[in-house]
């Protein structure tokens, strides 16, 4: 109500979209962590570039192995980036007076790109590369739907077709996500499905499994795998995927510059890490280089918290057990998540990056239940006008604890989160919130431990 | 696919967020053209301020009436603007290659907003005013539910109550709109609905009937002529509505300034008339000024077509004929358009002020059909990205006519539009062209007929 005299949006003009991608693995080296190689699932040994081809273009299996600290957008990358980049960071004014709290509250927000989510930020360089490798068609899967409505975007301005299998929890709960998708010229389907060996394995065995993303990647893998025309395409947990995602880290950075604060504690939240990894990379790699200090906290949900409950260990990233083997976080590729609404955070494993900076105590993670996160994202809406994606709540959740943590403590604090998208196609999960229908999962440790037992054998 | 080297954005900075909104009254009275005042539906005679009294607070009611050229927008109001302006100004690059044209075409993009269209800019001024005034509670129609999600943002923002009555067939076609007024606080019904003596009249008559926006506004207005702790609020059509829509325009003077090109032709949608005066008012200011000259054509339905069919007499706001009479393109306050899918634009009249600058020739009009309007919003998603709202498609449609003579001719063209809002909340619609199954309406010349047959009568 009261009136907000100072800046609210800090805006970069559009000629400030970063001209690289930024690797921590450069950063990383020097201090003596590495990050390990995958695992051929066929040979257990150590895979190589041609081992990938089968699935990527060359130049994306480069930057997943890549030191580079740096790498060059190509331009025609950048020029698709400036249709919503620069993303705004604003200060959340008025959720600080609801709160009642000294702290200042930034928060980066990506849901201005057309697809309304982060992940348009890879999804444009993994349509590229593909379309100058000569490919004709990409094959995916998505759960929440924003990485398969981003890559259905990316496929429209690179000219590419694009085969998006959508978890079926999300199918069911999210029309809109698929019509989006098809208006982009995409084709949907929802995994488990017919269309695949794997899928239909699954339905004779399961006919009303809810899906998970495990399932869906093995699907969208084994369509590339047996087609010559089409590769494959992951929104998540690899190395390069994560190095896309750093144009949000370093145009906060710039920001919070512009702002004049630098934020004391640094939030996103993580399902396979690519959001959480694209603002924090960024502070993370000035901090290993001796230029600043933030505590940094990637919100997990308490159904599938891999980061605060799972094994750091060689995992598969499928549930069909076609990728690669890799070290990471996981609570084993078997298991599949209760069907929390945010369908982008159910997956039982993280990318193998964030793992290796849990791993060296250079960030932290804590686990949250979807209520509380509903509660925060209609706090937030009420507040700061713009409605969450369900994900991105679990940010908000640990941002508005922060706020009145400090406000108990009467410290002043900077607080700098990711909301990595809006929830405008996740009406129906707000609405089941509203009408007091939305129930929170415990974490489930049995099924957990059963899943991790039937771990791949990796020697060493 | 090439790339686009030149400027995509052009963004203003905060501080540049209008300070003051623009009458165009100011500039037309200098010309000889004057608003005629409305006519109280009771007695017949011109109405002063206390006859709105009961129904808005006297603020906005100083504002229908005034010939100031300049009114100062309140701070808190400029500082809620903020949360999302200045809106920004895109050149259509992509979509200029696909339609292979020499014409430049530039769009200043609403949907930024956190309700996702124009109608907060109106919204969060009426709803300021009337917390003023210490009004507790705001009744609306709402028709797409544009207006209705920025009224219930607006009562957010400035804690008021706010009931919304959503024209039925939205209320069916949109359920999503309904829950993120739900979200921001405000209770919806359909219309019409059995919470008011008209729509239990209605109800009873026709149990069946698609609603309107006119049968709506009957509804809200008299919830709000009937409870002291109520007012009412219209987001369309009033003088002060088109005045506080003009911060549009006049940024996107400023950012075509930026750009370094003056518009040869100036296009928006037109429903009730807000949008359509936002963009436009302020450029033809300048032209009744002597300070430019372009062409300027309001994009209707042909379902509704008001400005390029109707008839420019006095006739009633509403269906139920509880507001005041007003000089306007009408096509008879008991037309009810088909339910085409862009309900923001279901309307049977025109905003008076709009109806005045089309009379004097000042603006011109073009009526198009709907699955038009959804082939070239499709075509703009796979292009620049951004799903229209269909509202919106209908500004697209003419602006790719446009770009499209300009190529036969060979010549030069600079085309501005507003992109009112987003459309994803009405990707049910998209379905329905995306499988082929929507319909055109021709012009129903039989059933605008009989409606005009019982136009009030008006001495002079």
């Amino acid at each position: 109500m009261a009136s907000a005299p100072r800046r609210t949006k800090f805006v970069l003009d559009e000629d400030r979209t970063p001209r690289t991608w930024y690797n921590v693995v450069a950063d990383l080296l020097p201090k003596g962590i590495a990050p390990v190689p995958p695992i051929h699932p066929g040979t257990g040994q150590p895979i190589g570039p041609e081992d990938l081809a089968p699935l990527f273009p060359m130049a994306l299996i480069m930057q997943e192995v890549s030191a580079d600290r740096e790498i060059e957008i190509p331009d025609p990358v950048r020029d698709a980036y400036m249709l919503y980049r620069p993303s705004p960071l604003q200060r959340a004014y008025r959720l600080e007076r609801a709160l009642d709290t000294p702290a200042h509250i930034y928060f980066k927000y990506e849901g201005v790109s057309p697809a309304g989510s982060h992940k348009p930020n890879t999804a444009l360089a993994q349509a590229f590369y593909n379309k100058e490798a000569g490919v004709k068609r990409l094959a995916t899967e998505t759960g929440a739907g924003q990485w398969g409505s981003a890559l259905a975007f990316a496929g429209a301005v690179f000219g590419l077709e694009v085969k998006v299998y959508m978890v079926r929890a999300s199918y069911d709960q999210k029309p809109y996500r698929r019509i989006l998708m098809e208006t982009y010229g995409a084709s949907v389907v929802a995994s488990p499905s017919p269309d695949t060996n794997y899928g239909r394995k699954l339905l004779a065995e399961t006919p009303d499994t809810p899906g998970s993303l495990g399932i869906a990647i093995t699907e969208a893998v084994e369509d590339a795998a047996g087609r010559d025309d089409t590769k494959y395409s992951l929104g998540s947990v690899l190395n390069h995927v994560m190095l896309h995602q750093t144009v949000i880290g370093q145009e906060s950075i710039e920001q919070m510059q512009m702002a004049g604060e630098e934020p004391d504690v640094i939030i996103a939240c993580a399902g396979g890490g690519s959001n959480f990894a694209g603002l924090v990379f960024p502070w993370v790699g000035r901090m290993l280089r001796g230029e600043g200090s933030h505590r940094v906290i990637a919100a997990e949900p308490e159904a599938a918290p891999s980061l605060t409950r799972g094994v750091y260990t060689y995992d598969f990233g499928d549930t069909g057990h076609l990728t690669p083997i890799v070290k990471m976080h996981t609570l084993g590729s078997e298991f599949i998540p209760e069907p929390i609404h945010a369908g982008g955070l159910r997956y039982h494993g993280m990318a193998p990056l964030v793992s290796l900076l849990k791993e060296n105590g250079l960030i932290d993670a804590r686990s949250v239940h979807q209520r509380a996160c509903f509660e925060a994202g209609v706090r937030f809406a009420r507040t700061e006008g713009i409605l969450p994606a369900p994900e991105s709540t679990h940010a908000i959740k640990v941002a508005i604890d922060e706020a009145l943590e400090a406000k108990e403590r009467g410290e002043s604090r900077v607080i700098l989160f990711n909301l990595s998208g809006h929830g405008h196609f996740d009406l129906s999960s707000y609405e089941k919130y509203l009408r007091g229908g939305l129930e929170d999962y415990e974490y489930p440790a049995e099924r957990v431990a059963e899943s991790l037992a039937s771990l791949p054998k990796v020697g060493g």
